[in-house]
């Protein structure tokens, strides 16, 4: 199991959260995505690698920015 | 034309907007709905009579709260 973490920017709801999610999950390699909207926190995991090129344009893609990795 | 304003309290983003346009959007009676999410007002507006219950139920059931009228 591999796993991933980010800080995400800009979320403010679980509306936001859902958005993140939905498209994060969508990423080759995405078996699990857990946000924490209090912090920002994305977690990212996946049986076989995690293509963080892709992981951050779905962030983008719903919206969102990714500030770093904790 | 009638037309009723509202506050609403608990938007935080576009996704919070759309939700409560949606819901208030299917209430009996009501012909547009328009929502500024920086003041949280929310105005409603349609040909007939408004149902101010069935309106600030509607905001309820999207997951926020009417504060008053402004």
């Amino acid at each position: 199991m591999n796993t991933a973490t980010y800080t995400v920017e800009g979320m403010t709801c679980g509306h936001c959260v859902s958005s993140v999610k939905e498209e994060v999950g969508e990423v080759d390699g995405v078996g699990a995505v857990e946000v924490d909207l209090a912090t920002g926190l994305l977690t990212v995991s996946g049986d076989g690698p995690l293509n963080d090129d892709k992981i951050v344009a779905a962030v983008e893609a719903a919206g969102y920015h990714v500030a770093g990795r904790p």
